[in-house]
């Protein structure tokens, strides 16, 4: 017997329900954990039916339905499901995080009440190189002894941080000025509400590779621990044909169509008018939009016209 | 024992759960029900209580933080509760009511399906004239001989309207097209979600004494039998400080000064140079400004300087 | 000597100054035109290079730097730029375009003042059948002896319900109740604002092939006399990277990376897995999804495998 | 010869013409300028007659319509007004800007580029108390022995904050995980689109007194040097109707009743039963709401029923 997303559902709910109010850990004292929501796969299934008529019932599977419902980008009955989640995040993670305006929230204020005595610290081996291809990103890992200086100091500095702020406080300098020197590792506290296409939206670009490190720990634990407990079958969908998929431009569908005829030295030329084969010295200058090429046709299989098989 | 948001709300929430589902008849043929919903005045302590600190905890208790809160148009708190509805309602006054862009929507297809057999008719009672002093609004009824005519001529409509519709299915004709002259009275279906601080505002209005009676019933219905329910601290709150307050502008003020002085003759001078006194012949020119500034004398019990009390 | 963003969007701001005002007739008595309008291509480089510092400015040309924020989803640069248009549309074509929330809208009010009088007609010929493949859609014409007869009965019932209406008002009956039976295609008017990433994904959206036949007219007059003009770079890079973009989800990769391989009968087995190959009788039974590959392998010029090449 | 809009916003364009680009200086290093911008007084009235009809024309002059929409909450005519600013902001304050979730926002990204070099710094005579009435307020200065110390802490502190930042890049560490340490006192800039019905909105809440000091700093610059210029009759109408209104709650006007009356000890004995007026030895208890109260009292010339005159 072919489940439903009403059983299936039901049973998962009890999976979301099991972590109600749980704490995941993230970074060295973060957390995040969900404290109410409305809706589940079935919700969606049901907003769909009521806009598309009783009869998708018949023809569709709820699954079906569902993954129909992702791939077409018919976003409205995601919005049908709402999450509260309580999260703990360092200031700096949370200035990325509030750029998305479609959630509901409510911060720990800092006029009203001490600042959270707690700021995200940075292990020896976890400094992270400045990359070289990408200017807003990392990679690599500093050396351990440069990376246990820079511990060190940071150490320091925390708490000289914590001592300037105590001191005005002491000085009965109001909450909303002393606290203008806390840093941006400092944590605080947050809930936060959204429903689940908007999630969806988040995590997409905060689960990505490029995101920063930080938000994206959040970020996994949103989806992989949270969401896909919550509702299954979208987040199956969500993964296959959001997350993992892979979009190729109209210039690039150009390109494809001579490596499907195997015509290489077309695909070539097609590729050099684009100006994406330019040679300096022996090799080829390095261009962004040509090498996400070579990464997505190493995705689907196919060979980068311009190098050749070993 | 001083009851807390926590123990009323539970008992409210109650409440709302008898009703979860059952539908409330509006108009001739539509109707509200709730499918499910998320939060009470409890989650909006709480919330609030995560931006203010422990603090609040001790000094406030929680029917006057939410007061306070609602007083202060501290909104945010009040986001983090959100209810979905079912609601069926005439075309006519769906075009209202999706002017309000803060919530989730899920219509009901005539893309997909067959539009709804069932427009919103008019007894003989019930038409309304054209208000001579609100341009968009009515007063007063017509004639019943007159409404006769106009239901006799309605239902004919409506009637012929169906036909038009069911030709054009017959014919084959795509659903998209043929209900391309459907009336706007016929009814249309659709979940409606939204957070309660924009369904506050949402109510504000639509349950104003000027908003069109249609979309009046649709508030009243959401207001009186599901927000009471719901958050009933929130909901007195609302009819405290929003619903039935009363705003003074800065010129008003400045009248109602010389008022509490006693000095009538100088309210009126203020009033003259404000161009609310004009006289045609031997009457006040009708003025706006000043007509609202009189009821709302009216209502908070002062006297209307240029009127000669009886 | 390479244009910067500067330059072309100089000359083709002039493009969009000179139709500003302009009428573009949409269906048979809609329009819709360009009332005002903010930033140009060169305000998203403007607001990137503050995201992303000086270095950018170096080392990328304007036109690649708008070609990057589309392709990688940075949206944000591109709610820079505004536009206000003057729209004319049917009632019924107007339901769609307000479900995108992210605009201003001031629309015509028929509470207000007497509603326009013109509806969208329907020439014999133009009579669209429904699609039997697609539930929401239609495909092919009706015959001309049919549309005629249908075209006949719309004309009388357009003369009907303005009858209706008319005799409403005449006896005195409030605007915002005798307009309770104007047909969909009533035309009203709107001053409709909105940012040009919203924009875009509400062209995106409603120039699809799947988005009804009269909102599409809309949407292309949008798309390719206005915005063409306005931003022409974002445009170009719009038409690359989303409108004419293809996306294959995980599972179409994994049949893709077979197809690479030359393994045809491999790529046949996971489709077999995926259940996309249900044989009934000796044809294949029709699969939403399978089809919808198929079509994209089509437009990439890679073979279908289960399909044999002529 | 009465002016209209049209003439009155031509002048008044020349205005703000006239300081586009220009900056106002914020704080010890901050500054707000305007960009860009779309529409005046004219477009508001423009917008609210295509809803209220020609009919509207005749009958109101431009600045009555404007005052007529501002004071009945007709909010959707001042979206048709667009203003793009160019602001510095130290981060903390930035933290509470960014709450405003209708904006749209570039911010100079320190992930891309190296921080901005300045912090908020705080002048010995700057340093504010913690209010003991407003728990998230100040209230009067720090002498300014006290203060010399903490301006010389805050230095020293800004110098070493530097110091830990550039260790951290001149060690090759990547810029989004070096800046974590930066003090909240750093200044960030963004360019911050909105309309401007949502500018106003964002500016009575941060004009309002209980407002923080550095986030009314901007809120008053952008009120009264730029919106005054670009808008001034909904500059004017958003002063008296809403930034100087007052409000009163249906239970302070149960009480106005009984003052207007002159019925002293009814309106004491209202106020009982509220809970406002609980004595504790000899003095009242203190209480927000009854305080408030007496403020607006005082605003309106009105005595305090519970107060002897003097």
């Amino acid at each position: 017997m072919k489940e439903t997303a009403e059983n299936i559902t039901l049973k998962k709910i009890n999976a979301l329900e099991s972590i109600l109010g749980k704490s995941f850990s993230v970074l060295d004292d973060g957390f995040v954990r969900v404290i109410d929501y409305m809706g589940s796969d079935a919700s969606i299934v049901q907003a769909a039916r009521v806009s598309y008529g009783e009869g998708t019932k018949k023809i569709r599977q709820d699954r079906e339905l569902i993954r129909y419902l992702m791939r077409h980008n018919h976003t409205s009955p995601f919005e049908m499901c709402e999450i509260k989640l309580h999260v703990r995040v360092p200031m700096d993670t949370w200035r990325q995080w509030i750029r998305h305006r479609t959630a509901n929230v409510n911060e720990y204020s800092t006029r009203y009440s001490v600042a959270i005595d707690a700021a995200q610290k940075t292990e020896p081996d976890q400094w992270r190189l400045q990359s070289k291809s990408n200017r807003q990103g990392s990679s690599g890992k500093a050396d351990e002894s440069v990376g246990k200086q820079l511990t060190q100091e940071e150490q320091k500095f925390h708490s000289l941080a914590r001592e300037v702020y105590d001191d005005r406080l002491k000085a009965g300098i109001a909450r909303e000025q002393a606290r203008k020197d806390l840093p941006l590792s400092t944590y605080t506290e947050a809930y936060w509400k959204i429903d689940l296409n908007n999630l969806l939206h988040f995590l997409r670009l905060r689960m990505d590779e490029h995101a920063q490190y930080e938000i994206r720990c959040y970020a996994n634990v949103i989806g992989n621990e949270i969401v896909s407990r919550w509702c299954p079958l979208s987040w199956e969908a969500f993964l296959d044909y959001r997350m993992n998929s892979v979009v190729f431009s109209s210039a690039e569908q150009t390109i494809l169509k001579w490596i499907g005829r195997g015509e290489i030295t077309k695909a070539i030329e097609v590729a050099v008018q684009y100006g994406w084969l330019v040679k300096t010295n022996r090799a080829l200058k390095p261009h962004l939009e040509r090498s996400e090429f070579e990464q997505k046709l190493k995705r689907v299989g196919l060979p980068v016209p311009w190098k050749k098989s070993k």
